[in-house]
């Protein structure tokens, strides 16, 4: 992206293992995030950034150390680095990792190959070669499916809960999906386009909520005796969604909150007063990874049903362009 | 409190038992809280407001309905009415029921008598008549101590755990000694007041760090590997004090915010980066009060150190100007 709204696909070098516990991998599909749309948008900086941190593909090549993936392997990898060995890692909190790097500006996945660092405890082999049908739902746990999931793990979804989804994009989406995995009991998603109320309803969804801020509480605290959810989702990451997220949580209850709110500032007596759990932050993906991808292989979830475009890598630009006018929910691209 | 700075004691008509959960109490001790000093201060709005929440005493008369105290009891309440029953309440979340009313502002415990609300769901009798040098520590329980307590649960700790304290505040000092209490292994008090350093190592704390602000923080991952603590309690509620918990939280550690923050503006992105939980408010004293007034019964805890200064009632502007002044911890009221 040489500066907002201005992503161009261009030749680079080939990446190449550089230390012992790298992997050099050629992507099979890679796909633009809500998060991509911050630079777009002007929200964030770019300048010829490299983009991309969602990916799949066939490792190529391994440095000496590397032991749990070789070459000919499929592999899913997480959207933020990790060593998955030391003490914070070990916690589950993978994208705080004392070596934490994040895919997005520094290595960037929307490209035919990438060279993956601490790749032991950054990729996950899948069982063997996925059929086509499976490479989307694959490339899903790459980060939206694994951020949805933790945004629904952080909110502690689960049996005998209801749990509201603040924002229908790709990862609110997902989050319905690991909401009804988890065993909620009520499951409400905030939707007000047709398609993706559908498609929420699809992954789970019991009840469908249109209002927003305000109206969008009220309507939550009507569905729950007055109470508010046991569990809420923000999957947006703008100061209305996370008030709304925030005002929806009963007292005591649990927020998780993945939108990338990148200029939100939360007051904090109103948290305060709310009285609730709030965890949040880039999804420690790695810490689900072994299990979304064996629950695709299974195909007992199907993810995959979140990317509506898919075009060639070289058109990049208008992939970004879609999500950004919303045309589509997700894209992605095939280098 | 008149207005900001302007504290008097006046006379008015004793209280009367209004509805049939009502109980009247005469109050054997009460106090002046930090959060009292945010009115004083000018911070929050004071205008002709009752003032005090933090109480013990014997009751003097109950409403019908009342079933677990009676008259001659010795009670000790929590600073939030609470009915105790309903569904927030059994969630543990009692500063969140559906009846909560604040004590401060609307009984105003800096009094001889004050009508209590909820009676069943908000005060807890003592196994007897307590032992004159008990009364500091029981009313500890009403707010300091299980405000504190609260902090050190909400940031989960416990054995095994680094327990960083922000604030050497009475809430903070009771925190260090729960902390202990909760088994915490190793207990980092931030404090560069003398008196309070050494309150803080009797109750428990095996380090004191003297910085602020980002030297602080530095200071904590210094003893932490680099890491963080396991377990941080917010107990200042300012900006930077907040903004200080959050840094020395480890990834995936929790953040236990107890100080109230009335003008505070937390940046989300940087909560976001940090990668952790947050848990706090109104503690639910009524959650801890049983267990708390036992182990000050048995003489296991002693919190009621926290009060270094003693004055009748009547010289109550005087008590809110020592601890304005920081030449008290916090002053006990006698009617």
């Amino acid at each position: 992206m040489h500066t907002a709204g201005d992503v161009r696909v261009e030749d680079r070098d080939d990446p190449e293992i550089i230390e012992p516990t790298d992997a050099v991998i050629r992507l099979t599909a890679t796909c633009v995030c809500g998060s991509d749309l911050w630079p777009y948008r002007g929200i964030e900086p770019a300048d010829h950034t490299l983009m991309g941190h969602e990916y799949v593909g066939v490792v190529e090549e391994v440095g000496s150390e590397v032991r749990t993936v070789k070459a000919g392997d499929f592999v899913v990898g997480s959207f933020v680095i990790s060593d998955n060995t030391c003490e914070i890692c070990r916690s589950g909190y993978q994208s705080g990792c004392v070596h934490r790097a994040f895919v997005a500006g520094t290595i960037g996945t929307q490209a035919e190959k990438a060279r993956i660092p601490y790749a032991d405890g950054t990729l996950v082999a899948t069982p063997g070669q996925p059929d086509e049908d499976l490479i989307p739902s694959l490339l899903a746990a790459s980060d939206v499916l694994g951020t949805g999931w933790y945004g629904a793990v952080a909110a502690e979804a689960g049996p005998g809960k209801t749990v509201a989804v603040v924002g229908d994009g790709a990862v609110g989406l997902m989050a319905v999906l690991a909401a009804k995995q988890l065993g909620a009991e009520r499951i409400i998603a905030m939707s007000r386009h047709p398609e993706r109320q559908k498609l929420a309803r699809y992954y789970g969804a019991t009840d469908i909520i249109e209002e927003r801020g305000d109206a969008g509480v009220a309507k939550i605290k009507e569905l729950t005796g007055g109470l508010g959810a046991h569990s809420v989702v923000e999957a947006v990451g703008t100061r209305e969604s996370t008030m709304q997220a925030i005002g929806a949580t009963r007292p005591g209850g649990h927020m998780g909150f993945v939108g990338v709110n990148y200029d939100v500032h939360i007051p904090g007596f109103e948290l305060f007063l709310a009285g609730i759990h709030m965890e949040g932050g880039p999804a420690p993906v790695r810490r689900f990874l072994p299990e979304l991808i064996q629950l695709i292989w299974d195909r007992k979830i199907d993810p995959g049903k979140v990317f509506d475009l898919e075009l060639p890598l070289e058109q990049a630009a208008e992939a970004y362009k879609a999500m950004d006018e919303r045309r589509a929910i997700k894209a992605l691209l095939r280098p």
